[in-house]
Order: structure tokens, then sequence, then C-alpha cells
């Protein structure tokens, strides 16, 4: 990461704390570091409303850094500080969405501190817009993801199991230099780097807060493939992470299975209708909810609204921001307060649930600039037959 | 989950509620909910400290249990209570390691209770001791690891990187059941399905607390393998967990390309000799640290203390119980205040890491029943070579 960059989100986070009055902000959570180090370590950065940033630091005993003072635990930050004639703060912010309870009590009490305000929104905000480097990766992570969905059909055999299929592109994700895990934010979000969902699986109900569900192989991680053998006449959505770079794309894509019904086509092509609808009117300073909104008319209008992000269980979004986070603001819901901004990356997801056939619909990643939106993910977009 | 099994773990819990003297305890993370329920979802069990408990669902829509109690947020919680003709807790216990402050904060005041009290801890203990069930599962778990560990001299191929390598040993496990992600506790503590370390990576400091580092190959998830060419007279450390089971074990195991040096051997030899005397004389009632410091004895009688769990940067436990989290109690430290307890699994692995070859040692799993230790992890212990 250049200095530039890294003064510039070092100041971002400093104007936060000088406006709400706050004495200083201590950063620990992976995506966080690393949005502002372009590294990840086992510590704190400590952030006071001027001056350098300190990396209290834990792990790896070798970091590299200038600004690294080593420690081996929190309640060790006041008296370095101290040695380094630095006030203690008394109002301090912190990763309250991140942090759990008891690490942030710890830590109020480590650093003595009367209050304690949650930084983790503001974090989240400044993360959605992204800087020409982060978009960069997220571009190139597209074009390796593109590569990865184009051998598909050569990866499907007749008689495979969804899970088989899958199975495969993971691989092959992985020959691509895929990082394997990816970042969700909050409560409920455990998934396996992406979900393939096959005829009805496609609408068994998940506990997870994802677009789509799938029962899943197991009680442990009920989400996605679920074993089933791929039966012709039925379509399998696929919508794995593309997280070649540590700032991530997403895109989905549907298949059939030799032949669909005419119904799968027809709802398939109201989803790239519904893309190609927003294309053509977002642009820097349109409303979430609007493009929300406008997706859920184009289904109705087509008489798909029962079938529109589920069936029975249909989630309310579609769409949300992505970077480090497979789910970052700004978030596509018939209530979202946010409006596009040149510089966000954001995932469109408008997809189907036909029941006795399986999942339709696409999902492309763009990238929002002065014209409006970019797509990235540069794949074909018609249902894909499989055979 | 059998009926027995179910009002086991609830009395357990209701036993805790009353002796700290308070009203109830709410628990909504996944492992805990599945240790309880036999299945996760999204939302909260309310346990108080006579009665079944009763769950309250946001997540599937569809959940059958008798007991699930439908709602959209947790400030609903207290109207569904008096509903239902129960009492506000005023003392509420909740998991405050797992839940983030804001989360913790959120219920706290949806339920308008004057204090919280930790119940991870407490739980984290109750779910050491593993029943039959458990224990039948982490086995076969055990036993299909075994399997595919058998077949990695197959996999491997001249020329390989460790990635290509690992890539392989992944898929082979996905093929084999693994559910692909696995929970571990604590922060930082980012993983993709294990660990292969070859020659020096493994003398790669890492932000995670795990047994051995490695540089990875992204500055997003410092860990495992690095991409580089696996090179003859190096030696391989293969640290999968064993995820195809909801209830995992883990086992290590050490490769040779072609021929190592015979201090690896040596090394190996002294590794599986700690295995040996410990299982000579731990049985329940055993202390950690004993079993500990009994390994770090061996270690330096036979000078490889300066190799013992790294060089630089040393791991400072040798071993941990698994369960649905990778690194459940009792932990194996110079200081461990637990004592070995009949149902326990534990995961031993006292490794050497040696400079120019690689890791050596191995892993093992055990189950401690009235006898001692049972090995479940019963696959070839020697230096395996690679061709």
């Amino acid at each position: 990461m250049s200095n530039g960059e890294r003064n510039s989100k070092l100041e971002s986070i400093q104007s936060i704390i000088i406006n709400k009055q706050m004495d200083g902000c201590i950063i620990s959570s992976p995506v966080n570091q690393f949005w502002l180090c372009g590294y990840i370590f086992d510590g704190y950065i400590y952030i006071q409303p001027k001056g350098p940033a300190i990396l209290f630091v834990r792990r790896p005993f070798n970091l590299k850094d200038d600004r690294a003072v080593f420690l081996r635990k929190p309640e060790q930050i006041p008296e370095l500080l101290q040695q380094m004639k630095h006030p203690l703060p008394s109002h301090l912010m912190m990763e309250t969405d991140y942090l759990s309870f008891n690490a942030t009590i710890r830590l109020q009490k480590a650093l003595k501190t009367d209050n304690v305000v949650n930084v983790s929104s503001d974090l989240r905000n400044l993360r959605m817009i992204k800087t020409s480097v982060e978009l960069a990766q997220i571009k190139e992570s597209a074009e390796i993801h593109t590569e990865v969905y184009k051998r598909i059909p050569s990866l499907y055999k007749k008689g495979m199991t969804d899970l088989e299929l899958q199975i495969e592109i993971e691989r092959e994700m992985r020959l691509h230099g895929s990082i394997g895990i990816f970042r969700s934010f909050g409560e409920n979000m455990d998934i396996f780097m992406g979900s393939l969902l096959a005829g009805d699986n496609a609408q068994a109900a998940s506990p997870f807060d994802y677009a789509l569900g799938g029962e899943g192989i197991s009680p442990i991680l009920p989400l996605g493939a679920n074993g089933s053998i791929l039966k012709s006449g039925t379509t399998i959505m696929i919508d794995m992470a593309g997280n070649y770079r540590p700032y991530m794309d997403d895109m989905s894509r549907t298949f059939a299975i030799e032949q669909a019904p005419d119904i799968a086509y027809f709802a398939h092509e109201v989803s790239i209708k519904i893309h190609n609808t927003i294309k053509a009117f977002a642009k820097p300073g349109t409303s979430c909810s609007d493009i929300y909104n406008t997706a859920l008319e184009i289904a109705k209008e087509n008489n798909l609204d029962a079938y529109f992000m589920g069936t029975e269980q249909q989630a309310k979004f579609i769409g949300h921001g992505v970077g480090l986070e497979i789910n970052e603001p700004p978030v596509f819901t018939p209530r979202s307060k946010e409006t596009l901004a040149v510089g966000m990356a954001i995932a469109l997801e408008p997809k189907f649930v036909l029941p006795g056939i399986g999942a339709v619909g696409i999902e492309n990643t763009y990238i929002i600039n002065e014209n409006g939106l970019e797509n990235i993910t540069l794949c074909e977009e018609e249902l894909i037959t499989l055979k």
C-alpha cells in the first residue's frame, strides 16, 4: 500500500475521532487491519486524533513495520503509551460489531476508559468507497473468476451430484489462486467458498442470511449443495465468492442440465432485463432502494414475484457491496438509505426460484464510476447448457 | 439427538443457572445451539432454571421443533415471554465470548436485564466431556481422515508445489464428506481446511494462534502453504482438520520428499516417543500441565528444545480438546489447570521445526476412557516417503 493511501485512510478515521469528540480508536479485526495496513497481525492499531498510528503487536514476533510496539497483552498498553508520552484515552472508539463482549470489556478495563463508542459502522462506510488499487484487485479477481466459470461445462459429467460438481469447481478456483476462506460481516454468516444450488434444493430454507439457502450436507452447516444427483430438466445456480485477491468480486451464473423448461429461460431473461434496466438509469446519486424497487417491479410485471429471491423464504435484498467482506455496504433493500457513489463495488443478484426446476438469474459485480455501472464480471450471461 | 441426551444437556445448564443465582440464559452461537439441539438456526435458545427450553427462531421459517416460537427481532422476546406466562429475567447469562459487544448490549436492552454474566466458558467446559454419540462421531471422522491420509502418497507428483498438493488433499477430503469449514474458538483463528507446511515455510511466523504458522499465499490469510515447489530432502507437515462429522478429529502426519536428513528421522521418532510416554502414564486425573512438561522434558533430553513447537516463534502448547470446535478445552500448556477426565477427546501434537528441512512429528486424537488414552487416529506414524 502506498504511503499516500495509508495516510489518507488514517486521516479519514482521525476526522471521525475528532468529529465525535473522542480521544482515540482501537482496531483489531483482520479486515480493518488489512484495509489500513495492507497486512494483518495479532494486536491493536491505536489511532489518536493526530499523528501516526501505533501498532501494538502480539504476533508475529518479527513484524516489520516502524510503527510496531511489541506486547504480550492489552493490559500493557497504558504503560507503553506513558513511555511514549502519549495520553491515556478517556473516550475510546472500538469495533464493537466485530469484537466479542468480553474482548471489548477487557480492552476497556485495560485502557481505563470511561466509555466506548462503536467505530465498526464508520469503518464499513469508509471501506464502501474503494481506492483505485482496491478496485484494480476486484477487477483482477473478477477476470480470474470468469476464467474459472468458463471451465464449468468441462467439469460437468452426466450422473454426478451437485456436491461433486461443486468440489471440482472449488479445486479449479484454488488452482487459480482462490484464498479459500472469505470473510462475511455479521452473525449467522457461515459458508464454505460459495454456494451451488441444483433443482429444488434452491428452495430449502437456511438459517443463514444469504440470498438463497440450500440444505447442505451436514446439520452443522445447513447451506448449499446437498448431494443430490443432477437431473435433466433442472437448473443449477452457481454463486461462488471470487476471492483470488484480498478484495473480492461476486458472480452467479445459471446452468441447465440438458434442457430446462421454457419458464426457466423466460425467468432467466427477466433477471438479465433487470440488470439492463438498472444499468440504464443507475448512476452516482441513485438511491439503492430505487434499484431494489425497480427489480421487484419488473418481477411483478412478469408475474414472477412469487419466485423472486426465493419462494417460501424470500430474501429481502437483491444486492450488496463487495470488498474485503462479501457483504459490505451499500445493501439493496426496499428501505436502503444509501445512494450510489463513485468508487463503490456492488454485486446485484436478482434471482428466481422455480419449483420443480431450480434457481435462475445472474449476479454481476459492478464498479460505480462517473458514468454509472461498469460490469466487471464479463462472462456469458445466458443460461448455459451442460451435457 | 435422543431426548435423554437433550434433557441431560439442558439440566447441566440449568444447574449452572441455579448455582450462579441467575434467572435465565440465552444461547445463539452455532456450536452451542448444535450441542444442545442437534441443529442450528438463526435465533435464541432461552433456558430458565426449570422447564423446557424455548427456541426463539428467526430463520428458517419452517423449523420443525415443538419448542419453536417465531419472531423477527429480539425486542419481541419480553412480549412473547409474557404471553407464555414466563417472567422476564433480571440476571441473564449470555455467550459473551462469542457474541459481539453490540449484539450483547442489544439483547440486554431487549430483555431489560440488569446484568449479564458469561455462560460461554461454562458451556465450553460442559462440551469438553463428550457423550457416547459425540465420541462415535469423532471416531468415524478419524476413520475417514485416515483413509484420506493413506491416499496422500498417490496424490504427490514430483515438481508440484506445496499448494498443489494441498489442493489435491482438500479435494480428496471433500469427496470423502468433509464439510469444508470448521469452527475455531477465539479471535485471530482464521484458517482454511487445515495446514500443509513444507520445508522452511514451517518456520514462518503467523499472526494466528495455531501450533505452527506458514506464510500463506495472500497477505489476507498469512498461514499455511506458500506456493513453493516441494524439494527433495525436505519434510512436509500435513495437519488438516478431520471435519467429516459435526464432531471432529485432528491429525498430523509428516512426509519426506524422497529422503530426509537423519536428524529429521531422529526428531520424528522423539515425537512418537513423547506420544508413547504420555500414553503409558496418562489416565483420568492426570494433570494437563504434567503432560506438557513431560513432552518438553523429552525434547530437552534429546537436545531438541530449540526446535520444539517452532524455532523463533514457539507455540506454548502441545495439544487441545477437539469436538465441535477444533480448539476446545482442555489445553496442554505448562500452566494448564485442567486434568484428564473420561469422555474427553484430545489432540496431542508435539512437533519439531528443523531449519533447512521442515517440520516433523505426529498429531493423534485420543479419547480418554477409564484405562487412559485410546488412540483413534490409527494411521501410519513413521515418516512417510513421497516419490
